[in-house]
Parts: C-alpha cells; structure tokens; sequence
C-alpha cells in the first residue's frame, strides 16, 4: 500500500530524509512544508558566501522545489508552515504564508525536521541581523551593498560568529568581536581557544569579553563595560531555539528545552513520528550519556536511517553520536569529538597532551599541533579528544573519533599503525604520542 | 642484576631500540653495533635531502655515538659488523672496520634490526648509484657537484624511486624513469597509478615500462627495447636483500626469503633474542596472513615493545600490522592500507570505489579524490582500502586504518561521524559513502 509521508522542513534534515526515502520507496507519497522561503541551502556555507569566497549563488541553493518534483516526484510547499499536529489523528494543520490560508493534510508518517531559529537581541534598528539561512544572508548582503559598511560588530564567539567574523574580514570590512563571556567557541577546551584570540590580535581585529550590547541609537553601540563605539552593521550569534512550538498540543514528547528525545530508529514517542536534525536529541556513542549535536552529519545520518525504517529495513539503527565537530579560523584548525567539556564532570578522567609538528620536523612547511585525549581512569575508554593547530587536526581528530566509535582506550592508540612519509606525519605520530605519553 | 644486550643496527629500529630501553632501564648494558657509517639517519628523507627540500645535514643526522653516550649511557660502534652469532652460547663476532679486529661479545639479550641492502646492478660504472643511506646521498651528491649532470636515469618504479625521480627533477635536473614490468608503485592497486603516469606525461619527463638496462658504455646506455640514450648519472631502486648471511648457523631461524618471523613479543625462535625493523616478518592484525611491512612505523613499535618485553612488561604485545603506506608524487598522494593487492587472492571479496571532492563541493581549492574498499563478502570486514588524490587522501587511509584496527565491517564505515565544516569534508564523507554505496 502507498504510504503518505509528511515532512517538516525542507533543508538539511527534511529534504534530505524526503530524498533518501524516494530512494527506497518509489510509491510513497511525499509532501515536505518549509516554512522558509528556500529549501536545501548550503547551510554551513553561508559565512563564506558572505565572504565571496563561493561565489555561486547555484551552490548556495543547488535545488529547487521545481527539480525535487521532476527528478524525484516529491512534492515541496516554500512558505508553508505546520503550525499544529495531531498525532492521534495523523494530521498537521499547515498554514500557506503567501496566501494565508490554513488547511490539514493527513500522513501515515510523520518527520519532523523544523530545525531551530536565532535568539534576536530586542533592538528594532535596520542594521541588525542574525545568520541562519539564506534569506538572511540576502538580506545582510543587500545591506552591505545599499549603505557604506566599514564597521562590523560580531555578537557572540559561537563558531557560526567566528566564521563570520573571518570571512567580513577577508572580503574587507573591519570587524570587532563581544561576547558576554569568557568562554567562547565553546566545544573547545577555552585554554586551546587562544590560537583565536592570537590570531585576533595578529590582524589588529579588536575583540572584548565579558561584553554586551546596551542600548543601539543610530550607528551608536552602548556597552555593558561603558564603552560607545559606532557600528555600520551587527551580526548576532548568541544561541538558537528549537522550533517546536507547534507541537505543543500535539501529543509528541519534548524536553525541558524544547527538543524532542528521539531512540535509535530516530523514532519519538510516537512510533509514526520521527524526528532529526537539530530539533532531536539522542545518546552518545561511547559513554552513557544524552547528547544533542545540531550538526550537518547527524541530520544526514538521521534522514539515512528513517528512510532505512520506513523501507522496513528496521535492523539499521543509530547507535549514537560522538559529537564531531570542527571550525577553521584563519590559519587555524580547531576540531574536538566525544563528549564536551561541561559533560567531563560525569567522569573520573585523566588527560593527556601532546604538542607535536603536523608531519616529520624536518620537512618544509610544518607547524605545530597540540592534541588532547581524555580518557576514564579505570577503563582508560576514550572520552573526549581535542586538536588545535595549522595542519593535520582535521585528520588526527577523525582518526581519533574512528578510534571512540569502537571503544578504543587510550592504550590502543600506541598500536594505531599511521600512514608515514615526511610530508604526512612521523612514524611516532601525535596520536601515538597520546597512548604513550599515558603509560602508566 | 645488570643485563648486558647487545644490538645490531643503528637505525631506525636498533638506535631506537636501545634508547626506548634506556627509558625503562637504567642499568643496562647496552651495546649497539652498526656496519656502517651513521646512526640514525632520517632515513625517508633522503630523497629529500637529494632534492634540497630538507637544507640541514643535522636533520638528517639527529644524533650521534657520542650523543648517545653522554645523554643515554649506550655505547655505539660505527663500522662495527657482526658476522656471526652463537645463540647457544650467546656470543656475537664483530668486525671492526676500521681497524679489521674481529672480538667477540657477550650478550644477555640480542636485539637483531640490521636492516637490507639494495640490489644492485652489475655494472662497473662510476655513475651507477643506489640509495638506501646518507652514505649512498653523499655519494650522488658529491657526483652531480663533481660532474656534469643533466639526464638522471631512475631504475625502477617502487615509492622510493618516485620520491627520487620527483627530487631530481625539482632540483632542476632531466629524469628519466624505467621499469621492467608493467606493475609500478606495487602498494597499489595498478589503475589507481595512472595519476603518476599522468604527472610525468605534464611534465614531459620520459618513462618506459618493461624496459631494462642491456648494457652500459661510458654514458651510452643500451636498453632491451633497443634504444641507446646518454645518462649523467643513474640511480636504481630495483629491491632489497636482508641483511642475514650472518645469522646462517646461528640457531636463528630464518624465513625462506632471508627474513626473520617474529611472536608477538619481536621474539624470534630463541626466546633472549629478538628482530625488529625490516628484518623481522610478522602478520596482519585485522585478517590472519602473515606480513612483512619493512617501514618506519614498524620499527618504531618493535622497538618500544622490545623495551617493554626487557622492562618484564609482558602483557604489552604486538597485535599485528595493517600495512599503512603513503607516498607523495608531486601533486598527489598515493596510500593504501590493509594487506596489499596480490593477498586480495585468499579471501572472497567484493570492492566499492568512490570519487568525491575532497571537501563541499562549493567552498575553493578542491579536488578529486578516489576512495576504494575491499571487504570479505561474507563478513563484510574490510580487507584492504586506497586512497589517492591531490588533498584528503592521507586523512581519510588514517580513518581506515584505524577501522581496520578495530576489525570494522564495510557497513560501520556509514556510522562514522565525520568532523564537518565545508573546509574539511562533506556531511557524508567519502568514508561514509563506501559504506552507504556498499549497502547490499
């Protein structure tokens, strides 16, 4: 029988699900509603679109709700928001935005991947903008080019900000960094941020802590700390929330947060309601803890196992996530996997340091690269591995999340025989170096 | 009680060897006999050093025996060969070079790493250069700057004579590349070398397959295609021999090639003798055949296994080699991991191949690069993996490896969580998609 599935939103985790279901299933029919004005945009490409380092508006939006009808028979409504579910009944009330219309389409299964929206500081100014999907790149753009921009202040030391920031210095304009606190880019362990805060000072790009935003008058910016300083345009990053009002009343679980707990066939409780992307939460791989990784991968891998389950294919399952993730800052790489470091609390853990050249020291173009591991004290289980510098931490923290994707100890990682020439690493490579460094 | 151990070879494996000991224990006696020149030479940057990409003689030689002496208490003796070994009664014979002494010594503990040698052509040329030690770089060297060199003639296609051919030719000097079969570069699978015949053919720098030197006048050389062509200078890559004559009635046993199997503790058949390095053979980690992985990174756990065995810390054992190797060629890297193409033949096996860019398709400075997994068709546990293009490739063959460490299936490879930023890599990563792509 054809099933009628329902999807809410259409950008990495909706349209992808829709997608990877058409794979498996020919028949079924497929409605996705976007509550946005585009589908499928390069997410985690918008900071370098703003910074015209892509350059193609076609990569940004590479499909179109136009092509999903023709090349995969999936139906996609732009400017169609779900603003209510029914799960007894099967049914979403959805509101069509260009008309105003309001009207319920009925699913057999439901997935939910409305995503979440910025905080917006309360400041009604034109120059103020947050950066979460293309309509506000458009507009941030278009602001850039009908005013005279110099002056740019960045909110918020997230690592969307940090982007940011790089990319409105690289395209020329003069940025400066507040954020409220001491921490920022806050996956990372704050002693190996200081490469950021180096690389800030390198470039003359003026940055405070422990700052905030007053009051704005015109392009006048009041300070927490006092200071007035004038800003031609503000781009804030200071934290998202989930979009998940609409299922108040909907007989779908959410958490404290407003996230909804998903088990390990991205299942709520609800069994014909999945979720994914970052409104779901879910567990952690090599430790028996929560963990919500908003993050590109975990929206694919999720969007892959629903459509996997919907296929009857129920034995493939998600066995958690090892919270990957990565941020490229200047010249620098700043990458952690495993648990954060607020979650290090749950453990009786050691750490171990090694600071070691990226490849053979006598080889040109080097520079060196601090890595991290914490690790259980009794088990000596991995916990959390941390790189920091100008090259080889994007491939020493995957090889090192392979590694806690099996449970690997600290000790297992003297055995990690590495791919070894001068131009790639040492023949005692830094991840070795953790293992060794740890003997008791 | 004081142990006296005795090591024969001062590379990577023996140098090392006794120092990782002298770690552990402070009042051993150790002595180190090595047959030729230097210790511890960088002995896979000679290529480099030939090329002047790495300028500083002390990075090629880090340390000597009088370094040694003062830092680590370890006595070592250049141009000191031993030419025999009594197991029985724990003797060795040495000879000195320098003076033609031969003395014998006493050993508690043997360690054996002395290494091979490269098959050499029998030609009586001047010119006619192998190069396995900074004795053999001095040699070329001293007779490029003593001669008139332009034409460089490279014998044989293995990685240390492209690592070569690419120096010679970044030097400003003409090379030309010879190989007497079909199969460069045997590491890897032979399709995937097209991009080496792709570099020399953009840099117009001549190669013949299944071609052989005949014969050599003065600078005339005669092939056995027929031709005739003038060469300044020649260096062959065309094999190595162990360095085991010595041990030939030593009680020792030798494999039927000249190496010598070791447990998992490096020890050989007698249990207070131990080889390291590329005179030891051992077996794959991840399937059960044997292995002979004569690179660095081998040397280096053999050596610190063999510290640890000596230190009575025996649970520390050797779990056996994946076979990671690596090589760049100018623009490209060429690796591969697990056992090599010619063992594919033991097991019944499927293969999966993907082309991706290396990261998001739209950020800059991208490339292709070609993934490949063999994976046993039953188990479904990776056999063997490749990896070759212009970025990426070492990442992602380090990945593997450390799959293949943990006995991973072609189907975990989907449940790798990549760390994602358009910089990096893709949502779904190369890695995951031989995974997904393999999906029965």
């Amino acid at each position: 029988m054809t099933q009628k599935v329902i999807v809410v939103g259409a950008v990495a985790g909706g349209a992808t699900a829709a997608s990877q279901l058409r794979r498996l299933d020919a028949s079924a029919q497929i409605n996705v509603y976007e509550k946005d004005r585009d589908m499928s945009f390069a997410n985690c490409g918008l900071p370098y679109y703003l910074g015209h380092v892509i350059k193609s508006r076609d990569d940004m939006l590479p499909i179109t709700p136009n092509d999903f009808k023709e090349k995969k028979n999936i139906d996609v409504y732009l400017k169609h928001e779900v603003i209510a579910v029914n799960s007894a009944k099967n049914t979403v009330q959805v509101k069509n935005h260009q008309t105003g219309d309001i009207f319920t389409d009925h699913y057999d299964t439901l997935i939910l991947s409305p995503g979440a929206r910025a905080h917006r500081l309360n400041f009604d100014v034109p120059h103020l903008f947050t950066l979460r999907n293309m309509e506000d790149t458009d507009a941030i753009e278009n602001y850039i080019n009908d005013h005279r921009v110099e002056r740019v202040l960045i909110v918020g030391g997230g690592y969307v900000s940090l982007e940011v920031l790089e990319n409105m210095y690289e395209r020329g304009l003069k940025p400066t960094l507040i954020h409220r606190s001491e921490a920022i880019n806050k996956h990372m362990d704050q002693d190996m941020n200081q490469v950021i805060f180096d690389s800030l000072k390198e470039r003359e790009i003026p940055y405070r802590l422990n700052e905030e935003i007053k009051a704005i008058k015109g392009n006048t910016v009041s300070f927490t700390s006092g200071l007035q300083e004038d800003y031609d345009l503000i781009i804030t990053g200071i934290g998202v929330k989930p979009n998940s009002e609409f299922l108040k009343d909907s007989g779908i679980h959410l958490d404290d947060k407003g996230y909804i707990p998903v088990n390990a066939r991205f299942q709520t409780n609800v069994p014909n309601v999945y979720a994914l992307g970052d409104i779901a939460t879910s567990h952690y791989r090599h430790v028996d803890l929560p963990a919500h990784v908003p993050l590109a991968w975990g929206a694919h891998r999720g969007a892959s196992i629903i459509a996997e389950q919907l296929a009857d294919n129920s034995n493939i399952t998600f066995k958690g996530f090892l919270g990957a993730n990565i941020v490229k800052f200047f010249d620098y790489t700043l990458t952690s996997s495993g648990i954060a470091p607020h979650e290090l609390k749950h453990f009786d853990y050691e750490v171990v340091n090694v600071n070691q050249t990226a490849h053979a020291g006598y080889y040109p173009n080097n520079s060196t690269l601090h890595l991290r591991a914490y690790y259980e004290k009794t088990s000596r289980k991995l916990l959390r591995a941390v790189a920091v510098g100008k090259q080889g931490a994007d491939k020493r923290i995957d090889v090192l999340t392979m590694a806690m994707m099996h449970g690997a100890t600290i000790d297992d990682l003297t055995e990690f025989e590495v791919a070894y020439a001068p131009p790639y690493s040492h023949p005692k490579d830094a991840i070795n170096m953790l293992g060794y460094r740890a003997r008791p």
